[in-house]
């Protein structure tokens, strides 16, 4: 299968995701090997609006992973043309000039699609505001796979900052294409889930309630998701900040109610939600969440690039 | 033909002129055929006093699609030693002892110049200040020559913030080495071509006229070359600003009058100065011009490199 | 000898320094063919809290010469997660995850022992805040044994802000390794060496005395080591600064009172506090010396990820 655009977590279907994951766990295997050569002589340009080295250096090193070239900025926001009123779709027009499939960071929700429409090569979109963050998406998903052995019937708590979590919003999106899932929100009162999501979740028939008792929830679910609480969406209401960012923290009280293969995820960077004497714990998942979203860039990079 | 350092449009004859454009186009069927592998070993700096993303992006991936490797800065004013005092010759001298080609922009005319002086390894000027931007030069005349198909006897319009361009200042240098040229300015009073330019071009035999209707004008050339109305030149005086930008537009109406075959040109960034409806015009060549660029920098790279 | 994390300059003892200078020297000879592919398939990650466009682009240049590649943040203290309150040692995971090796620059002393504690892969201290640097402190030891001949029996002037530069301690450390060295400090009454160096020599009985006539030391040596008065350590107290910066200047005079063999290094950037009419001298080894940091890094590169 040869992938183009990825713009949203909606445009996968189950069949789609399958592929992925099978060509994920190849890009594994690949990058214990020492990478390979397949995407020798490709370009990929990052642009990121808004920084998020992490992103950035995950795309980078699975690109580099299989022998690929690349262009970069940081910020493109404070640096290129947009400082001197260069449209978005001018800046894509020409990047995609000079590379092969472009990453892009922005911090308008929607960007992503509007430089697809109009760019010469494939774009991935690397988070649009509060949008979407599709290989965030992808890459929890092949995560809950690889860890708990399936999707279908699993069961899974989000907890934290639900409202701003552009993360747990495409995990939700994604989650509809499997069976039996059962989703619990557990979230502090300022930052619930938003209405939408919960609209799309009972439109596609996927049980879902919100909690309270982080410790009640914990002991029943196969996974926990957990999410930082975003100082930066309070504005001026630190108060609100300071309630809600210690409501709910996984820490050896939860590890001790919950099941045995249960695991442990964040899109990270965490600040305190997550105790770092949980770290230790085998079901802690969060590391290597994060490895595997650099098998999902190579395995999509390579389904764009070379099919 | 190999060549060293490339500080200003001037330095240039028309014999090493036709060199680089036959070089370029052999590099445009490089880059269709996925690159090539001839500069594998060697190392450019990109060393960037003041942002340019297009412009370093543009280099670097010409450097890449030859196989060779980059180090770059897209910021050296605020984050290099030269935040602690180090002058430009030292920070060369040292860069030039780790790359093989150093590519600088600087915000002070003629520290291409000053850093050619000291550098190790051949320096290739991407823009100094007001003074000069000859790779931009050398990509609009070799648009020209491609699009026109020819470069004796065109006329030109420079049209927009004519006083302010290093890029039409270039470009008016350059275009002297060429007979029967006709050019045609078109700027707002408070942004008109500079005295210097004038001279050069009367001191070259080089036909010139200043003009105030964009219409009549555009209705008698070959080349529109619209600029960007710069804001950060103009302080505190935003009402001068306001009134020079909407002068002269290119929309629908000059497309009417437009000869068939002429084509509309732009260094780009564009913000208003080109209306977005004239992009689907096959006369709209602003755009071929960005992708031009990477093959004219290929070329120097190549010539500089391996000759 | 294969190495791992280089934190410290005490790190090593006189048998792995000779390892590493041998091997600098093969990486001369291999840099002057034009590089080799060594390391082909291995990633470096520059992971900086703070800028130092030389050092990272230093390092970046060797990766590149040995056929490795790069992934690269100038700027993590800003861009990072680190702004969204994520732990060093998290980053430092992460990014482990996807590189081979982590050269690290961070603003607090110790940062680099720290990351090593958790680090996946080596880690090398590219400085910690007022902490070590110890790549410069090798780059300048092998420096003096190239251009001097020995280390045994060498007597150095350390000069300028001895207070603060992290070079000079590193250095100092080193040459604690060596039999029969005499140091002397030059610096303005501000700046003066602290006392932890100063005992650290005593208990390794290294020879050292506090002068303040640079002319006379500089008669006597065989290494000036000079250094730039670090203005953003005065905070306020400009008055400080102004007169400390112009008390010890390598100029003309000095060059005439100096051993014909004797050099003068500086780690740069420089400002004033050696004259640029120094440098045509072939006593001047500063810039030889930043090469020097080339190869060193080189061979580091090697020890490290191939051994």
């Amino acid at each position: 299968m040869k992938l183009n655009h990825i713009i949203k977590a909606q445009q996968f279907d189950r069949k789609s995701l399958d592929d992925i994951f099978l060509v994920a766990s190849q890009m594994e295997k690949i990058a214990l090997k020492g990478g390979s050569n397949i995407l020798h002589g490709k370009t990929m340009a990052t642009i990121f609006y808004e920084p998020s080295t992490r992103t950035r250096l995950s795309f980078e090193a699975a690109m580099l992973k299989l022998g690929g070239e690349l262009i970069s900025t940081e910020n493109a926001r404070e640096f290129s043309s947009t400082a001197k009123g260069e449209s978005l779709e001018d800046t894509i027009r020409i990047v995609g000039s000079y590379a092969d499939v472009i990453v892009l960071r922005h911090f308008e929700s929607g960007a992503a699609e509007r430089a697809a429409k109009v760019s010469p090569v494939p774009v991935i979109n690397a988070g649009d505001g509060p949008g979407q963050h599709p290989t965030q998406a992808l890459l929890d998903i092949y995560t809950i796979k690889k860890e708990i052995g399936k999707l279908d019937g699993i069961s899974i708590a989000m907890v934290g900052d639900l409202a701003n979590s552009r993360t747990v919003r495409s995990l939700a999106y994604l989650l509809t294409k499997y069976n039996n899932i059962k989703v619990y929100f557990v979230a502090p009162d300022v930052v619930r889930m938003r209405g939408d999501i919960k609209n799309y979740l009972t439109k596609h028939n996927v049980f879902f309630a919100e909690e309270t008792d982080l410790k009640k929830v914990s002991s029943q679910v196969d996974v926990i998701y957990q999410t930082r609480i975003q100082k930066e969406r309070f504005g001026e209401n630190l108060d609100d900040f300071e309630k809600a960012k210690d409501k709910y923290i996984i820490d050896k009280d939860i590890l001790k109610v919950m099941k045995k293969n249960a695991i442990i995820m964040h899109p990270l960077p965490r600040v305190n939600e997550i105790s770092i004497e949980v770290d230790s714990d085998p079901r802690a998942a969060y590391f290597r969440q994060a490895q595997n979203g650099l098998y999902i860039r190579m395995a999509l990079l390579k389904m764009i690039l070379v099919g």
